[in-house]
């Protein structure tokens, strides 16, 4: 089997979940990263003319969450008990909850605009959201989304909360968010420690 | 095991598609219809304080992609091999891309923005995305996305389909948009044919 190959812009966004994914699978993978004056001309070329995309032994997967459950499945990371799997796939689609909002503030060129933006996510739009997250985590058991295993769902959720938290985003997120909440804390800091997650943050593309 | 229960509005959006796939499935199911005037009251109450949620012996799966994929799994309409699954899932991630443009029109007040929006959404974004899914369609045979089975993939395509051209969206939504996809409107057309779910169409609540 050759490497599976991932294709994205080189940033977090909907990318670095699929990163850290791979990582910690254990398979054999090629990180590559498309420039945005690269990305007119791959566009087309592309199913729904989106990435990210996995390629796989001549097949190419697109579609974020369908990439980031096909290398679940690859790298034990996705239950195969359906109630667990459908715990890991619902704290995926809670991060998914939140991308519409992120995309549209990363995207803003309106100066006034994007700070308004700013503003209704770290006030209003953030701190219900990762309340429910909270909840969902304690009512899982409080150590990973889907029972006692750490899934894809937790790996999507980090790499959101990295992403919000690391500066990366956007300087204005204040990186304590995380605070109030002490199983999402906790999450965070479980899955970063994994050695092969480890490894990927000390080899990937510095910023 | 007890009957399943879908709790959702009495609106197409993000439940019609939980609806036919638990009545494809032949799982016994409760379709549990809640009024905008109930809403308050249920949603503190909900996981992530959202529905669609499926109740499944005891357990509360939030999250419609979450709750889609395992009604898949529990009847026969989610494939086992990953890379198939990883097509039908990339389908459902293609109608949650639509989600967000959709819900922001059926809960616009303001008139002329509403019709402003939904002159974008039948001139600029459906076309597209259309385009899209029967290339997807085409790619995968021609006959499902996911191989030559039915799956949560094309139930999903389809029940979006459904809605935006059945007038319940917004009557200004032409019911043509298909024509120009043949692959899309056969796919329409076989799946609405298959048994449980004629018997599924005529038994729900009438409009």
């Amino acid at each position: 089997m050759a490497p599976m190959k991932l294709t994205y812009f080189d940033i977090a966004a909907l990318g670095e979940q699929l990163r850290l994914a791979l990582a910690q699978s254990g398979v054999e993978w090629i990180d590559n990263r498309v420039t945005f004056e690269e990305w007119p001309t791959l566009k087309p070329t592309l199913p729904y003319q989106q990435m990210p995309v996995l390629e796989v032994d001549g097949a190419v997967i697109p579609q974020t969450f369908a990439i980031l459950r096909y290398v679940g499945k690859m790298g034990d990371l996705y239950p195969t008990d359906p109630i667990q799997a459908a715990f890991a796939d619902s704290a995926t689609d809670a991060v998914n909850d939140m991308h519409g909002h992120m995309r549209a503030i990363f995207f803003e060129k309106d100066a006034d605009a994007k700070t308004q933006l700013l503003k209704d996510l770290v006030e209003k739009l953030l701190p219900p959201w990762l309340a429910n997250l909270e909840k969902a985590l304690k009512l899982a058991g409080g150590k990973y989304f889907a029972g006692d295993k750490l899934s894809i769902g937790d790996i999507a959720v980090v790499a959101r909360l990295n992403w919000l938290t690391d500066g990366t985003f956007d300087e204005s997120v204040p990186s304590a968010i995380l605070e109030e909440f002490p199983l999402l804390s906790s999450l965070v800091q479980r899955v970063m420690a994994e050695p092969r997650i480890v490894a990927y943050m000390e080899e990937r593309p510095k910023k």
